[in-house]
């Protein structure tokens, strides 16, 4: 490509501040060296990991930075010593990289990886220990690896998984977080078996997600619980004419759940409304908000002897979870799940291809989409009760150029 | 037998109140009911759950009670329709019953049984939610279903295990409590796998069989960890005549440990300081203090991605277990362990039978022998470092006699 070796200038939505709207600037995207892969972004969804960080409540996250790790899109060029992908491979990034070499890797019990967690961790590339953005000769921090608001991006290449190019990147690049870490939470992590009993706190796309893997593996009840009503029978959104064709009828039945409840219908805690509704508690638990009172109701509504609570909602820093060691000394498990237990590179291609072969769901939790530009709105609707996902499409009124052709 | 279908007036030490010294009185032990089983005991251990209830601490401890759950004896009678024991078998009580027809017993993943809580939880028998002892015509509470601390007890004909009648009744006892929980705590609930690295945090009876259990299992580093420098190298006991003869040269490191860290050798917390020794944490962890900022520690120095941690140790009541929900998140995992997983009256023999082949230690772990009327001076030893278990024979110095008979 023409582009190859130099310097891209692209749209991309920089957070300067905490707090403070993104703002569309032209960045230069440097090439990729040694070991990475620049990346064309097609498509980019939002997730409550972006706005937590953009929130400032990440004592981690740093400014300036490209938020965004829920995209599609297809390699532009890779730099040395890259052999997996190549230009116009179609490719998920993954903020859990998959080295296949390091301790974790080779474990064969986790699907974290630790060979670029040193420079993810801290917003730069692990070549140079340097970013790749840049906005006027300032440098902007990379964001858990893949920085998907942008056109371009830079991005190791052990967090590329290359994908079916017949897969519409429009709806796979949900793929990158929030439905794997849902369906992964049940499949992986949780291993619920046929006919059990599950409870889901929090239905957003992750509480989907686990509903519908619930309903895979065979689940007979599949116990949703909201306080926000809207998420039982979901109706239609607010007519807005962005959003108006892309809105389905959802119900979160139809990703399995089966019955519903909202604490606020009830005075008892709601471990003791569930441990009473079951016969003594549920065999799975989820929690799916990231509050860590609800983790300790999780726990808590988990059947003595053999319940397992998976943990799945981010809490925010510092924040604590606590429980009676007697819950687990009378056999309750408690775990969390990241990326829901999947191994990235390995294992994003083949749930592109059950998408595909219509084995689980994406469309359904696509609620809105909107330009790049309108990144801002995005973060709000978030907020709103009625988005599951947003998906942003960065090339529609943006310009790109390369700059290095005119120098 | 003689005794059959009678009262039977014998010995036992009675906790009248929480924290006063026991006191060896004439107790009249009523015959078994249907489903009930009594039991002479003639070898009964002293563990730290006697000791927590006897300290008044445990909000469910009822007075007066037999304290006393871990024993060996001989069936004196048997109840209506009790078919798996008769007199003269050789039986270890069992403070978790095994029923094999509840849902517990039936689920396939719990040796929790839930038949007979609802009566050993209020210290009375299931049939007629009545206790079988009194002493002057004042009902004794039983406790966990065992009360061993007499020379005779009625239990539950789900809470006996029958056992190898050649086995040493004066060894095996230490089979009905700490030795199977340690033992278990590797094997069943954590599965510790050959070349695991695990961190032992307390060596007393149930540490050092987590230990040996750790170390059958094919763990390559056993870490123990102890405030007390006298349970790494165990010299000679101090010297009194009652306990010369079983005083035994042990060492922690006779049961499989491979190195021992003293907390107080340390600046760091200690969780930091088996997460640097291990290069990044140990696989395995047990907790067998009851501490509940040492249960967060073991959790803690667990590697992530995978490291388990299993409670075993008893916490006050109230007492709460705290940590970052991010350690879980990040594929740490908390689970708990009653009587180390096994299955009471199916598995308890078979340990027996195991200690019989030599392939598990048991006389290593008695360190003191003393006659029941010695009680309160083996309560004193077990609050004191040098005891690892007491074990007390109800029958010497004490007499024995059929009240019935004379009325
Ligand atoms: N572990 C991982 O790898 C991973 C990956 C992606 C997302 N997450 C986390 O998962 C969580 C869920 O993500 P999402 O995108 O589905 O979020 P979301 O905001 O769309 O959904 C959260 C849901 O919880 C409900 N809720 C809020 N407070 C509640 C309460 N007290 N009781 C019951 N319901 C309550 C809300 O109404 C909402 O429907 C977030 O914390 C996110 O950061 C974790
Ligand atoms: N879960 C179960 O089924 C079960 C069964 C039996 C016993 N238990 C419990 O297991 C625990 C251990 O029992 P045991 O008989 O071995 O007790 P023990 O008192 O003989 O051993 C405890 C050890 O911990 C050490 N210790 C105390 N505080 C410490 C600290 N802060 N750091 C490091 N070491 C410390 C002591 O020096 C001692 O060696 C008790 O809490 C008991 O109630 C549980
Ligand atoms: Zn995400
Ligand atoms: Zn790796
Ligand atoms: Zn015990
Ligand atoms: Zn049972």
């Amino acid at each position: 490509m023409a582009t190859q070796g130099k310097v891209i200038t692209c749209k991309a939505a920089v957070s300067y501040e905490p707090n403070k709207p993104l703002v569309i600037e032209d960045v230069e995207v440097a090439p990729p060296q040694a070991g990475e892969v620049r990346v064309q972004i097609l498509f980019t969804a939002l997730c409550h990991t972006d706005a937590y960080t953009w929130s400032g409540k990440d004592p981690e996250g740093l400014f300036p930075c490209i938020l965004g790790h829920e995209a599609a899109g297809i390699v532009e060029s890779v730099g040395e010593g890259v052999t997996e992908v190549k230009p116009g491979d179609h490719v998920i990034p993954c903020y859990q990289a998959e080295c296949k070499e390091c301790k974790f890797c080779k474990s064969g019990k986790t699907n974290l990886c630790g060979k670029i967690r040193g420079a993810t961790g801290v917003g730069v590339m692990m070549n140079d220990k340097k970013s790749r953005f840049s906005v006027r000769g300032t440098p902007i921090y990379h964001f858990m690896g893949t920085s998907t608001f942008s056109q371009y991006t830079v991005v190791h290449d052990v967090s590329v998984a290359k994908i079916d190019p017949k897969a519409p990147l429009e709806k796979v690049c949900l793929l990158g977080c929030g439905v794997p870490t849902g369906l992964g939470a049940v499949w992986n992590t949780a291993k619920v078996e046929a006919g059990s009993n599950v409870a889901i706190f929090g239905l957003g796309t992750v509480g989907l997600a686990v509903a519908e893997g619930a309903k895979a593996a065979g689940a007979s009840r599949i116990i949703g619980i909201d306080i926000d009503d809207r998420k039982f029978e979901r109706g239609m959104h607010h007519l807005c004419l962005k959003c108006i064709l892309y809105q389905l009828r959802i119900a979160a039945k139809d990703f399995g759940v089966t019955e519903f409840v909202n604490p606020k219908d009830h005075d008892k805690p709601i471990q003791q409304v569930l441990v009473d509704m079951t016969d003594g508690g549920v065999d799975y638990s989820f929690e799916c908000i990231g509050n860590v009172s609800i983790m300790r109701a999780a726990l808590e509504c988990c059947h003595k002897g053999w319940g397992t609570s998976v943990i799945v909602g981010v809490a925010a820093s510092g924040q604590e979870i606590a429980t009676r060691p007697f819950q687990l000394v009378t056999g309750r498990v408690w775990k969390g799940t990241a990326f829901g237990g999947f191994k990235s590179r390995s294992q994003v291609p083949q749930l592109v291809d059950k998408y595909m072969n219509k084995e689980i769901k994406i469309d359904e939790y696509i609620t809105h989409n909107l330009t790049l530009e309108e990144i801002n709105k995005a973060f709000d609707l978030l907020h709103g009760g009625d988005c599951l996902r947003c998906v942003l499409k960065p090339l529609v009124l943006a310009v790109w150029t390369v700059e290095d052709d005119f120098k």
